[in-house]
């Protein structure tokens, strides 16, 4: 039987993000170990948590051992393997929809290419927008959505459209064979079985904001320390 | 002794407020009460997960008893309660930081005044833009931060700057006596205790989507469903 593929869980997912961002720059400068302790302590977390962290990428039949106990963990091999987990190691071709302040913003940001996401595709609905040219990448009309996906071999579909229409356009990447979409919009999508989503949700981060700082000011009026 | 503050955790704190989401509507409707199998189902979460999560509401001091075996939650009850945990019974005075792409795309979006999030000071580090009207408010220059903080009662700050001047801008924030940041630069910020941050970070969402939709194939290629 072959093993079953685990879904790791969304904190520990984002953690390892986090690690890649610290291991990255220490094998720039030539450093061949890292502890679990040394790691924990760039980003405030537990060694015992980042262990455990790692052993949920060690566990993955995609890599390759690389901790040893006393030793730490090698820096590149780990590296290799985090992004053989999160999937940075391989190229992910993507369609910007929406060329608003959102979608500008995000083509405005040079980190992408650098992360392995470039934006191969831009596309918006205002037919005024069809055929100018942002960010050196033409923007196409909807009715292109289709072929311009197979044609740049998109996998991610990036979602910077108004609430009003961003059911009718996921439904549209779902169709075009899209494998994942990164929505914007201010709603849950429905999505093709297969289709990955995730959020970026102002509004429900700003509510995680004032429910964290309310509990801040509550324990500090009772005089007790939050758990 | 007092009861303890306790840190709700971050998934239960992200459905709180889809649940608010999902039961707003239905109290506009005028529907009475909502068991926790109806509002799992708008949103393709089990009822024992709903429960486990509106107990955290309940065993909070701030709240009601809203549940009832057999009959539901009374709607209103559930929502003033959940607001209450959150935060949202209150307005929160925000102040932006940063008026690019991003803190364009904030300001025209107008969900925040009515999600109790008013925009009422806008700050831009670039010269040129100081006194410039943007979405009915002025740009002030960052020399005007501490002030405009003090006079508009400003408790959240929205950070969307570059990386370049995020940590100083931060600390600035910080200094003038804010009590949660609402990070949009591409890293982690350093601030003083008991101030709260929450960091909506797009590469990192790109890697937990690009995770997402690896774990999907590798499933799909093993025969697999992803656990």
């Amino acid at each position: 039987m072959p093993p079953t593929v685990r879904r790791i869980p969304r904190p520990t997912a984002q953690r390892l993000s986090l690690y890649l961002r610290e291991i990255q720059p220490l094998i720039a400068l030539g450093q061949q170990t890292l502890s679990s302790r040394a790691l924990g302590e760039k980003l405030g977390i537990s060694s015992a948590q980042v262990r455990k962290d790692l052993a949920w990428v060690l566990q993955s039949k995609q890599t390759n051992e690389a901790g040893r106990s006393g030793v730490g963990y090698n820096c590149v091999k780990m590296h290799d393997s985090i992004r053989r987990v999160v999937g940075t190691n391989r190229r992910w071709s993507t369609a910007l929809v929406g060329v608003g302040n959102i979608g500008r913003a995000l083509l405005g940001y040079g980190g992408f290419v650098q992360d392995g996401f470039p934006i191969t595709v831009i596309l918006d609905a205002d037919p005024r927008m069809a055929g100018k040219r942002i960010g050196g990448l033409v923007v196409q009309p909807m009715s292109a959505l289709r072929k311009a996906i197979r044609t740049h071999r998109v996998t991610i579909g990036i979602l910077a459209v108004p609430r009003s229409s961003a059911q009718a356009v996921a439904t549209q990447l779902c169709d075009a064979g899209i494998q994942g979409i990164l929505n914007f919009a201010p709603m849950r999508i429905t999505v093709s079985k297969g289709v990955s989503v995730t959020n970026i949700d102002v509004s429900i981060a700003l509510e995680q904001l004032s429910m964290d700082v309310s509990i801040s000011n509550r324990s500090r009026l009772t005089g007790e320390g939050a758990v």
